[in-house]
């Protein structure tokens, strides 16, 4: 299993908290910051970086904690609210929103002239040490980096992880590394920078063609690298313990390699006179400083291979079509599997654990392999699935009960791409209103699944269109309606977005999730999530321009106990039986006799309603 | 009449452009900076304001000038390409784009080492300046200060305007000036200024309760003022010139008065130690400069007016529903009459001459006056309408052709409120497709009439709806779906409009437009615009939450001429029922027996479509 369902820890031992403060005391400060973040601002961190768990017993994926002489705080976010209750000692953090009051805001009011505030560069952005020094400086008081204070009381503290990394063929990834270099190269010419600072391991993993096991879910090798605008071979800061022959020898065809621990020294060496290019997002504030101070610039702007990595090559997309196909077998056996389980007798975690199994017998029957999951998937039965990121443990673990929801989402990681795939069914019969929610979320998703929109669109331009017919009931869903994905890399990934705050553009290639969903507290959760790939939409008799639009590439059933026809106009009625259709075709193939069957019913036409 | 059609002036009178380049030799100067904007940067100019058109020759609403030594460059937006080639000398100037390769980043590429650009700081905003120092410090060149060096030129420039100003009675504002001083001083110890320096004439026509016609269309008096967070007396730095006795009581009664050319010694006195609330996008580099100068502080933020202003009260809006039942009976004689009249036998400035007329007895009749119209009426028959901003002159007047569209735009400004409504008609059979277009326009239109959407919603979340119909069929439209209005104010106001830079929340009270369209050049335009109030939408069954709507305030109907009733949905078409029969049983009347009998054949229901 790639998951594990350990109920969470019990509260951080005693006398940490009192540890952190003595470090305090020795350096001088009044309060420390402690966020959810590593040098390589990863997603998922590894063991090492779990510095706020060990100090608080909160492991939250997101959170920040700040620690005065006789008061702490811990922010997290409402989907963390209730984890972070059971896993933290009320007696020593008071648990603040992450959301409605920002712990640099929060701090402005706390804070005192001439308090002194302790920070570690290493685990700050530059964007993130800036807003902090501007809320100090609003107290009178001063934002001080003292190291890491965490990591001096944590004896038993993780090495940094060795997982094994290697290089991702050109099969999958469509482009040699030499190449990439060379357009990135180009890149920094045109923003005016000397060099590139990645410290982003999805970057480097794209730029290299590499890919590795350090942290859970995604397939990242840490590392950082600099490249140069003027060709000169770009310096990769990679632990070789990680590296088999083949993949060293591949590595140091394409970069000159060195030690993570040498980055610093590197750019003592070498930053004098040249502008480094730093996305302040990414670029955490110690290696700022370490440019600035041996006489380097730094040119702020968004890491430029976010945007090449967003937008997939032919290859890419062929490979994330063929992970949809292996991945949509391994759902529908699933989900067939579960129907024909007695209503009551599966459980959350039963459920998971049939589900990873699918997936991994799936890849390995149709010549793949599962590597991993995309994430922990969100296994929520009944109300459980209204927690929009609930995460089975043995503590929460419910049975997936007749007349109510059950919710899945979850994702694999095959080496041809990377999935993310949720699917609501009932159990039984529905409970009421259910049906309509489930409608309205249906018709959500298919609004965007069918949208044109013109060259220059942005996510944001498109969200409300997901939430419109949840929003004329006088509902909505506290979420994004889609967030992009890596080929074989981050499940979550940037710029592009379906959301409030989706600013890029969306751009032919681009991969995308469609995922609304409607949450009733305390009863049950929907959410309705297909892949979709951006692609210039078949050109329209008497259209001025030529428009774009999304092409499915996810293949699963919806479920039709919860579709309330009546609700559906004829164009969506159209769009779910081609979907269903185009799903049986591609599936039934790859199926055994009963699952096939099963198919067959799921995706049989829908009637159109009478108007 | 309020509006005239005067074909351009002749291409600027010889000479201009040299006398300009020996100003600015004398001033040590290589560059020359001349922006459309004034003091104020009204969107209206007073005549002695107007220096772009005075060097250049071009009359357009938007544009900027850069003058080299030997190279000029004049920068228009799409709408004025081809205005600006028939006014502007081409040996002189050279036509650049103000979208695609805005000025400051264009004179990035041009600009030598050590150049002085010289500019004017009363005509630029501390943004716009802040822009320009970044541009010229690329290049290694300097932004420097050196006075309008177009008013040492222009000898027989225009005095300042002296229009009459006046109090606008509370039967209309709804509230007391002294009220609305007192909220303010609030905002600025919110936003911890001592200070407001506002120079938006609107602002300062909201806050004190005062109108004006210092301009064209905007009733506005052009003044400044500096309120105070402590209760200190505003000061109200205004021409009493156009003062009669009771305004001029009435405005001592609230500020301290002083004349305009004041206002530099005034903070030049008063600064020290102070801080001033500056909106960076409406306070000129010169008074920014004034304030620092004289040992001020600037704390830059949105104008705190602008939103205040935004948020209607309960009389505006009950004024804004009487003037435009006012403008819906003007409106629908209006169009009553075209339809009478042969075709092919009123063209452009007739069509505008009558309206205008008909909004001018209308008001009359129904006890209340057309104070101004609310911009120069956009009549445009056939491929004129597809003019976006077409402002019809003696040159380009056509006339209104059979088997063509005609596009009209307009609006009203009545002391209970601001009007702008645009409708589009067939003359004669309409041409092909025009139906076709036209109801995908008006799906477009319904949809925003309709949306409900939760608190927290921008403009911007809303804008694709209004385009959806036309993306699906490969079409859309170059302009935002809708701009904020004021109470008897400017007609285009902000923060808030339904357009991709729409960022502001819709608040309840908000006034907006509700105007797609579709432009096929060469041929015709159709814009639908309705304005429409921001308000609570009526409760849902079922519903989680509050939501809000729009109601519609427009009352005109649409030609059903035009409408393909088997492109609307049945709800589209219960939406265009209900409102014509809102407005046959609104305006019946107040029309003659004629044109009631037109109404009721207008806003006769339409049959549902068989589906």
């Amino acid at each position: 299993m790639f998951q594990t369902f350990n109920a969470p820890p019990a509260a951080a031992a005693d006398g940490r908290l009192d540890n952190l403060r003595d470090a305090m005391a020795q350096a001088g400060i009044g309060w420390y910051l402690v966020p959810h973040g590593d040098e390589h601002q990863n997603e998922y961190l590894p063991p090492c970086a779990e510095r706020l768990a060990y100090l608080t017993g909160f492991t939250g994926s997101a959170g920040f904690a700040i620690v005065g002489k006789t008061q702490a705080f811990l922010f997290v976010d409402g989907r963390y609210a209730l984890q972070a209750e059971n896993q933290v000692n009320s007696s020593d953090f008071e648990i603040r929103s992450l959301v409605t009051q920002p712990p640099a805001r929060f701090a402005a009011g706390i804070l005192q002239e001439n308090d002194a505030v302790g920070f570690d560069p290493w685990t700050m952005t530059i964007a993130q040490a800036k807003s902090w020094e501007k809320a100090c400086s609003k107290a009178g008081a001063t934002l001080k980096p003292v190291g890491n204070l965490i990591d001096r009381i944590w004896h038993d503290r993780p090495s940094p992880p060795l997982g094994r990394a290697w290089l991702h063929p050109e099969r999958f990834s469509g482009k040699p590394a030499q190449d990439k270099l060379a357009g990135l190269a180009e890149k920094l010419k045109e923003a005016g920078a000397d060099c590139l600072l990645a410290t982003d391991p999805a970057s480097i993993a794209w730029t290299f063609n590499l890919r590795g096991s350090d942290v859970a879910h995604n397939p990242l090798a840490l590392a950082f690298a600099v490249l140069f605008a003027d060709g000169t071979k770009p310096v990769l800061f990679i632990d070789r313990r990680k590296l088999d022959d083949e993949t060293e020898a591949g590595l140091e065809a394409l970069a000159e390699l060195r030690k993570p621990s040498d980055l610093n020294d590197w750019l003592a060496a070498n930053a004098d006179g040249h502008s480094f290019h730093c996305d302040p997002q990414l670029v955490v504030r110690a290696l700022a400083d370490g440019i600035t101070g041996a006489g380097g610039r730094i040119i702020e702007g968004q890491d430029p291979v976010a945007l090449l990595r967003a937008v997939k090559n032919g290859v890419e997309l062929a490979g994330a079509r063929d992970a949809h196909l292996r991945d949509g077998v391994a759902m529908v056996r699933f989900l067939a599997w579960l129907d024909g389980q007695e209503p009551g007798s599966v459980d959350e975690i039963g459920a998971a654990c049939k589900l990873e199994t699918m997936r991994r017998q799936t890849a390995a029957a149709m010549n793949s392999e599962l590597k991993e999951i995309s994430f922990d998937t969100i296994s929520g039965a009944g109300p459980n699935g209204a927690i929009i990121h609930y995460r089975v443990t043995e503590a929460t673990n419910a049975t997936l009960q007749p007349n109510n929801l059950y919710l899945v989402d979850s994702g694999g990681q095959y080496e041809d791409g990377t999935t993310d795939i949720t699917r609501t069914v009932a159990i039984g019969d529905p409970p009421k209103g259910a049906a309509r929610d489930y409608t309205l979320v249906l018709k959500g998703h298919i609004a965007i699944a069918t949208i044109r929109f013109p060259e220059g669109t942005r996510g944001v331009d498109l969200d409300s269109h997901a939430r419109k017919p949840l929003w004329q009931a006088g509902k909505d869903f506290a979420h994004g309606t889609g967030h992009g994905i890596g080929a074989f890399l981050n499940v979550h990934e940037g710029p592009q977005s379906i959301s409030k705050r989706g600013m890029q553009e969306l751009l032919p290639g681009m991969i995308i999730s469609n995922e609304p969903g409607y949450y009733r507290e305390g009863h049950y959760g929907i959410r309705l999530e297909n892949l979709v790939i951006v692609k210039e939409a078949s050109s329209i008799a008497g259209g001025d321009m030529p428009m774009l639009g999304f092409e499915t590439i996810t293949l699963c059933p919806f479920d039709h106990r919860l579709i309330d026809a009546g609700l559906l106009s004829p164009h969506e009625t159209e769009w779910l039986n081609t979907y269903h259709d185009a799903v049986h075709r591609a599936l039934s193939p790859h199926l055994e006799d009963a699952e096939r069957a099963w198919l067959q019913q799921a995706t049989r036409p829908l009637l159109e309603s009478k108007p």
